[in-house]
């Protein structure tokens, strides 16, 4: 068996936010800046195995997330995936989408259809907006 | 302006659960039996758009389908979305994932990997299935 690469330690650079229950990390995708994960600290499967008080404890922070990525970027969209076809361990893609992005309007799985294009983002910036939404990262 | 596809009605047959608020739909995708879509009602962008009580009320819908869809299909993976990035209505798609479907593990708007595998699925049991968790389809 292969250790869970979700289960282990990540460098705490790419941490936007964490508490006892879930992190939030910058994927640091090129194509993607802002492209964030909410995973869950347990090893899970699907949101149907966590109690329903961890369910929404677990979206509250994916919503802030997507409203700090929204305050901040102005994206075109917010796309929300979980899957854990790769990796059975609960985790939430966040993603904002902009029509110039490299595969808009399709899901960022598809074939891409354009280069990427530079986009500025800050991590210390969405650090704060998590921060004022969810208290203080522990 | 074309009129938005997820504001009108659907065909009764395809509906699986309603209320108020929310509808379940099946997809009637060939390659994945069992898709699922849960739409918000009214034209809304982003689950940040709603309040925070429709929020918890459109994703107690979604894991009802998640749940259903496990407990009848014992599926290796349950994907759930939500994108918009072509029809900016609010809507979330719940997929179960079969270790030979046509993208596993793939998402399944990648590129394709393998033919459709035959898979049982029926609506009805669904339909009673999703009542026994959500109450009655109104």
């Amino acid at each position: 068996m292969t250790p869970c690469p979700l289960c282990g330690p990540v460098p705490s650079e790419i941490v936007l936010w964490r508490d006892a229950q879930c992190r939030v990390i910058d994927v640091g995708d090129s194509a993607y800046p802002g492209y964030c994960r909410a995973i869950w600290r347990e090893h899970v499967r699907e949101m149907s195995d966590l109690a329903p008080e961890q369910r929404d404890r677990l979206m509250r922070v994916v919503y802030a997330v997507e409203e700090s990525l929204r305050a901040l970027l102005q994206p075109e969209k917010i796309n929300l995936a979980t899957f854990g076809n790769q990796v059975p361990h609960l985790h939430w893609h966040i993603i904002p989408r902009f029509r110039d992005d490299p595969h808009f309007p399709d899901a960022i799985w598809a074939v891409r259809r354009r280069p990427n294009v530079d986009r500025e983002f800050r991590r210390d910036a969405l650090r704060r907006e998590l921060e004022r939404r969810l208290g203080p990262s522990v």
